[in-house]
C-alpha cells in the first residue's frame, strides 16, 4: 500500500472517503456529484443486485425497463411527488449541439434544437411508469402488476458523498399495481421484509423495520416503510424504503379498473427501492482502520491465497499443493484468487487484501508445506490460525460462514449497545451529543414538534418501529401524551 | 388472441411492429422515440445480457459504471467523435424546476438554475471514460484495462423503430486500454469473435464478420470491425461493432504511460458494443406470421405445458402426471411454465404461446394420459408429434437442442441463398431491386464511389468480409481495378 488511510477516531468522514478510494470501490468523476463505480465496487454491487433480484423474482416480480426521461407534463401530474423532487431535477432542454462559430473546434447547444417540452431525467419513475400502466390496466384481471426496474436515476444533490449521496446513482425501483388496498399494503410490507432479510442475511447489517413519520414520507406516498441501520459513528442510515402509494398515482394518471361488479375504480399502488447507497452503509457498518471488511456472501473475493516463495522453483513446489486447493475451493462455489505475482512482497499483498476486505487469507510457504499446514487469517477479527492442509477447503468454507455470522452479531451487539431510551429532554440531548446511536423516546405525533426537535438537535425520527410496544408516556419536548416510543438519531 | 398480426408478405414493417407489441416485447412510451421494454422483452434481454456478460468475463473483462453525463468540454475533446454524435445529443442545461407563477400546479425550468457547463447525456462513453482512464494509467504495469459497462445511452434519432432505432437504448460498451497497437488490435478482433459466437451460438443468427469502409467507421475509430446479419426481407442489419481506436482518445485526454524504457507514449484503445437492437435482429431473422420464433437458449420460456381438461377433477388427474414432469424439466435447468388457468381455452393458449415464440409446447389430456403419451409441438416448424410420457423430459431436452440448431441452419441457408455476386452495374441494381440480400461486388475503394452507389441504389457497403479472398476485378460503378469483393446491401 502506498500509504495508510485516516483512522476512524481521527476523522470518521475522511476515513470513509479514503477507504472508498484506496480499496478501489469508486472514484470521483469530472461530473459534479457523479462518481465512477470502479470494477471492485461494481463487482460488489453485482453480487448485491443478483441476490436481491432473485428475492424479487422469488416473490413473483418481473423486470422491465422504462424511459430515462419524463416529459415535464407527466412529471408534474402527481403534485406532491413533483413538488418533492422539483428542486433536484436535471432537465434536458435541447437535442442537438452544433459547431460554435466563434470558437473553432468547440461545440455549442444549438438554439434551433430546443425541445417543445422539457424532459426531466428521472429522479424516480412513478410518473413515467404510471403513465404506462394506465394503458395496461383495464380490468381486475390485469392485476396485480408486479414489476421491478434496475436503472440509473439522477437527483441534483448539492452536497454529495461517494455512494451515500450522489447526483446519479444506480438502484432498483419496484412499481406495483393492485385491485385492493389490502393487497397493496401487504405488498409494501412484504418488500420491506425482503429488504430486511437482504440487509441482515447478505450484508450482515441488522436493521430496524419501521414506518416513517408524515414529514419523512416519500413525496406522494400514503405510508413509507423503511429499514434503518446504525453506522459505527453512531449515526443512522436509511437503507431502503417501501411505499404504500394509495390511489395517488392512479388518480393522477387515470388508472382505473372495472371490478368484479363492473364498477370503475382507481387502483392501488406501491413502490420500493434500494440503491448503491447500500454500499456506503456496508462500508460504514463493518470496516476498520486497515480497510474494508466485507461479509463473505457478497464479497467479490472470498478467499485469497498468497504463496511465500523465493524464485520459480519454490513456487513450483507450492503450486503442487495450491492448484488442487484452488480447484477444490472453486468447486465449492467459493470466489478465490491466487496471487502468485512476484512484483510485490507478501507483506504488501497482505495489506492490500486487508484494504480490500477479502474475508479469508491463506498464506503458504515451504516450511508450512513441510509441516502440512497453512496459515489462515480471517479479516473480521484479524485472528490467524495454522490449519492442516488436509481438509482445508472445508475448514475455509466453515470459516466463511462463521465470519458472516460474526459480522452480523458484532453489528447487532453494537446497535443494541447504542440504542438507548431517553425519558427527559436533557437525557435526550445528552445521549445525542455524547453517545450518539438510536434514542428511543416518546413524541407527541405532531410535525411541529418533530421539526423543533430537528432544529434543536439535528436528530430526526428515523422510524416508528413496527414492533414498538404500546406504552403510555409523554413527549420529550412538548410533554404531550404519547402512546409509543419512536426512534430518533442523527442520520446520513 | 384478440386479433392476428399483419402478414410479412403484406407489409413487413407493419408485421414487425405488430409482433413486438402483440408478443409483449415492448411498447411505445410518452417520450418521443423512447420505448418501454416490457417484462417479456426484458426477460429476453436478461438472457442475452447474462450470456454475453459471461463471455466478457471469461475473456478477462470486468464491469464498472461511469457517469450518464458528459460535460461538453470533455465531449468535444476528441473532435471526430464529437462531430459524429453532436447532432443527436440530448443536452441537460438546468438542474431545477420551480412552480410556474403563471400556471398554478404547473412547473417550469428555473432560469436561475442554469448549469455553468452543459451536460451531454452519453450517446457513447469514450470521452467520460478516457477522462477517467488517464488518471488510472501511469505505467505499462497499469495496463491492460479491460472494462465493460452495461448502461443506457441516448441518441436523438429522428426516425425511430422499436428496438431497431430508439432515442434511448440499453447496451454494453467495452472500453480497453493497451500498451501496444498489436494488443489493442487483437482485443478488437477478439471481441468481434465473441460477438459472432454469441450471435451464432445463442441467437442462432449467422453473421458475416468484416471491417467497415472508412465512411461507415465509428466516429473516432481507426478501424471498425462488425458483424452483419441478413433479415428475412433481404435487408442487412449491423448487429455489433468492435473498434480499434488507435491513440485517438489517449491523445485527446492525454493518457500516457512510461514504457519499459521510461519513454512516455500514448496508449492504445478499443471500444465495442452491442445493444437492445439485437432483439430487433432476432425477431426479424426467425419469426413468422403467427408470431415470435425464439431460439431455445435465450427464450424466456423454453417449454409450456397446456393441460386439456374439463373441471377440477380432470385437472387433478392430469396434475399427477404433469407435476413430476415439471419438476423433472426444471431439474434439467429448462425454463418451463405450466398454464393450468381455466379462463382461456386450449386453442387460445396455443395461439398465445405461438405468438410469444415458446419453442416447445406440450399438450396433455385425459385420452393422452390413458395412452401414456403427450402431444409435443415445436414452434420453429410447427410439427406435432405424439411422444410417450416415459422419458419425455429427455426427449424435450433433445428437441430444444434440435430447434436451436435448426433455426441457425435455416437462417444460414437463407443467407447463403441470398448472398449473390454481381459483376456488372446492371446486375448489381437488378439484384438489389428484385432479390435483395447481400450482393458481393468489386469496389474501387474510394469514398466517392461508395457515396455514389448509395445515392443511386440506397445500398451501403456492409463490410469488407474478413475472409474475403484476393480476387482481381473491376469496380461495378467506376470500372477501376479492385482486388477483393465487398458486401453490399440495403440495411436497417
Amino acid at each position: 500500500m502506498s500509504k495508510a488511510i485516516t483512522k476512524r477516531a481521527d476523522d470518521y468522514s475522511q476515513w470513509y472517503n479514503d477507504l472508498i478510494i484506496k480499496a478501489g470501490l469508486a472514484d470521483y468523476s469530472a461530473v459534479r456529484g457523479c462518481m465512477v463505480i470502479k470494477p471492485y465496487g461494481y463487482a460488489l454491487w453485482e453480487n448485491m443486485r443478483d441476490a436481491l433480484d432473485k428475492m424479487f423474482k422469488d416473490t413473483g416480480h418481473v423486470n422491465a425497463y422504462f424511459p430515462l426521461f419524463v416529459p415535464k407534463s407527466l412529471f408534474e401530474a402527481e403534485e406532491k411527488n413533483a413538488e418533492g423532487f422539483a428542486k433536484e431535477c436535471a432537465v434536458v432542454t435541447h437535442y442537438r449541439l452544433k459547431t460554435d462559430p466563434n470558437q473553432p473546434g468547440k461545440l455549442m447547444v444549438d438554439p434551433d434544437a430546443r425541445l417543445e417540452e422539457e424532459l426531466v431525467v428521472r429522479p424516480t419513475s412513478e410518473a413515467i411508469i404510471w403513465n404506462t400502466y394506465k394503458n395496461w390496466i383495464q380490468s381486475y384481471r390485469d392485476l396485480p402488476i408486479l414489476v421491478n426496474q434496475w436503472a440509473n436515476v439522477v437527483r441534483w444533490e448539492m452536497r454529495t458523498r461517494l455512494f451515500l449521496r450522489t447526483a446519479e446513482f444506480l438502484w432498483q425501483e419496484g412499481h406495483t399495481a393492485h385491485a385492493t388496498q389490502q393487497e397493496a399494503v401487504a405488498e409494501a410490507r412484504q418488500m420491506l421484509e425482503v429488504y430486511a432479510s437482504f440487509a441482515e442475511d447478505w450484508m450482515a447489517l441488522p436493521v430496524v423495520k419501521g414506518v416513517k413519520s408524515e414529514s419523512e414520507r416519500f413525496a406522494g406516498a400514503v405510508d413509507t416503510y423503511c429499514i434503518e441501520a446504525l453506522m459505527q459513528d453512531g449515526k443512522a442510515l436509511q437503507a431502503g424504503t417501501s411505499h404504500f402509494l394509495g390511489k395517488n398515482f392512479a388518480k393522477a394518471f387515470e388508472a382505473k379498473i372495472s371490478d368484479r361488479n363492473n364498477q370503475l375504480d382507481y387502483v392501488w399502488a406501491t413502490s420500493w427501492g434500494v440503491s448503491t447507497r447500500l454500499i456506503g452503509a456496508l462500508v460504514m457498518a463493518h470496516s476498520d482502520d486497515e480497510g474494508l471488511v466485507l461479509p463473505p456472501k457478497i464479497a467479490p473475493l472470498q478467499v485469497v491465497i498468497v504463496p511465500i516463495f523465493k524464485g520459480q522453483e519454490d513456487l513450483d513446489v507450492l503450486n503442487q499443493q495450491i492448484h488442487p486447493l484452488m480447484a477444490e475451493l472453486k468447486a465449492m462455489g467459493i470466489r478465490v484468487k491466487y496471487d502468485d505475482t512476484d512484483n510485490n512482497r507478501p507483506g504488501w499483498k497482505f495489506a492490500e487484501y486487508e484494504m480490500k476486505g477479502v474475508p479469508v487469507r491463506i498464506a503458504l510457504g515451504a516450511r508450512d508445506l513441510a509441516n502440512g499446514v497453512a496459515e489462515v487469517a480471517r479479516r473480521d477479527t484479524k485472528e490467524k490460525q495454522t490449519l492442516p492442509l488436509a481438509g482445508l477447503a472445508t475448514q475455509v468454507q466453515q470459516l466463511l460462514e462463521q465470519i458472516q455470522t460474526n459480522l452480523y452479531q458484532r453489528a447487532l451487539a453494537f446497535r443494541q449497545a447504542n440504542t438507548r431510551p431517553a425519558n427527559t429532554w436533557d437525557e435526550f440531548v445528552q445521549l445525542l451529543d455524547n453517545a450518539g446511536g438510536f434514542v428511543s423516546a416518546h413524541w407527541d405525533g405532531t410535525a411541529q414538534t418533530e421539526e423543533k426537535i430537528k432544529e434543536l438537535t439535528k436528530a430526526t425520527i428515523r422510524c416508528i418501529p413496527l414492533d414498538a410496544a404500546e406504552e403510555a408516556g409523554t413527549c420529550i419536548l412538548s410533554g404531550q401524551p404519547s402512546n409509543r416510543r419512536v426512534l430518533f438519531a442523527r442520520a446520513y
